[in-house]
């Protein structure tokens, strides 16, 4: 919570209030989740800390990424709808971690844009380095818990540039994050659970991440022989059907003023107003 | 120089003698950049900074990215051997920043990996925010220095893993950067400048930056239309033919004991031996 850059840690308790954690942690990164951060928080007098009033209070992402590896083409009825086959092993992309917002800030349009799109996903927050991971178990111990994203692509950029897909989905304001990080612990099974979307009140997406093609424990170890993932990287694991690059012409794609709307179960919920760079 | 992820800052005088900068600045960094560090450091009295011994001395990455965004196919010899079209527009990729590592660090050979190969590149290292560019000029002053970087690639994981470029571009120790950021002051004209790459003494690359599809300037605006880049970011601004993908059948992919050295003039040398993740 805070100003942009300058967030203070926070925690939502079990009544729903929020409580401020500024003198119990300077900030939740990398460094405080590999050092075991999340365990020894789990130890703290919740009833102790100061409630935070939420009037007006902004919320920002609940950790700054290192690196933002993200999925495509992960729910079978999305690989449909956009006319690409069933990957045989995961689609990786990157998406620059200066992409983060908090979980209700402005998404902005980019300059000459005219395809930017939507796409509600479940994001790991690692806790612990995976590098050359062999079983699901290893995974799962690696995932220090989950967050809802929103990763925002620009169409036009991803697919007909010329390029690779990382030059529709790195602009400016682009992954809405938050606004918690929910612990792995609180989250049974990370693959039975409900994400939706709304564009200007209209469900858009409405999905579970039951029909992820690869699961999290699959996609943690699977990457983890392409690179190290680290404590603080953020995997976003790709998205189901309903996006505007999937509907008839003329595709819905956003324009400034339009409201996004998105939430998993559990893990809480966003909400941008769009405006243009 | 000192060891991984506890370096401390040091200059090169003109005399070729290393200068410790612990006293000055705490690290050379985005932070650092955007402050006009780099100015500030110009007014320091060279001379009265302590001299270090280089012996046993291990340089680390002049800078620690945010970002690192790589430009693919930029020279016309390099698309050639690979059999790509020339590019109408840059093809844009990303690499993970954690895969920085010093100039004469160790590459490692990903587990599994049969076609690790070798990519001598001008890196460009960013000094102030680019947006939404207009001119060459307003390009070239958001540049803080140059310098050479090793873009090592797994191509098999890049091109026959059903995925993206990013999938065999990430892997540990696969960026080697450095030895010197050198202030673009230093460098009039950052498109000509030769660049080599030898391996096991046998030169493999010899190219200028005058062959670059799109220059550095170019670059630097086209990319802050599809992204913000920041201080301490980093450009991979692609590399000339000679790597192992462009080699006749058998290719000679590197193997643990190969030793990979390559410069770029004014801009200092890279000796990496290579080991076996």
């Amino acid at each position: 919570m805070g100003a942009p850059g300058r967030e203070a840690p926070a925690l939502l308790d079990d009544g729903g209030r929020l409580r401020d954690l500024r003198g119990v942690v300077d900030d939740i990164d990398g460094a405080f989740l590999a050092a075991d951060g999340l365990a020894r928080l789990a130890a703290v007098a919740v009833d102790d800390l100061p409630v935070l009033d939420r009037t007006d209070l902004r919320v920002g992402p609940p950790v700054r990424p290192g690196k933002i590896v993200c999925i495509g083409l992960n729910y079978r009825d999305h690989a449909a709808e956009t006319g690409a086959p069933l990957p045989s092993e995961p689609v990786v992309f990157l998406k620059a971690p200066d992409t983060v917002v908090g979980p209700d800030d402005t998404v902005l349009v980019p300059r000459g844009s005219t395809k930017t799109d939507w796409e509600v996903e479940l994001a790991v927050v690692i806790g612990r380095p995976a590098r050359y991971l062999t079983s699901a178990e290893e995974a799962l111990a690696c995932v220090a818990g989950y967050a809802v994203a929103n990763d925002v692509s620009e169409r036009e950029f991803q697919l007909e540039r010329g390029g690779q897909w990382d030059k529709g989905k790195s602009c400016e304001t682009f992954n809405p994050f938050g606004p918690w990080l929910v612990s792995a612990d609180e989250i049974p099974d990370p693959q039975n659970l409900g994400l939706r979307l709304w564009v200007n009140g209209r469900l858009r997406q409405d999905g579970s991440t039951k029909d992820m093609v690869f699961p999290v424990a699959e996609i943690v170890r699977y990457l983890s022989w392409f690179m190290v993932l680290h404590p603080g990287d953020v995997i976003n694991t790709g998205t189901p059907a309903g996006v505007a690059l999937g509907q008839p012409d003329p595709k819905p794609y956003l324009t400034a003023g339009d409201v996004i709307e998105l939430e998993i179960d559990g893990l809480g919920r966003q909400r941008q107003v769009v405006g243009q760079a």
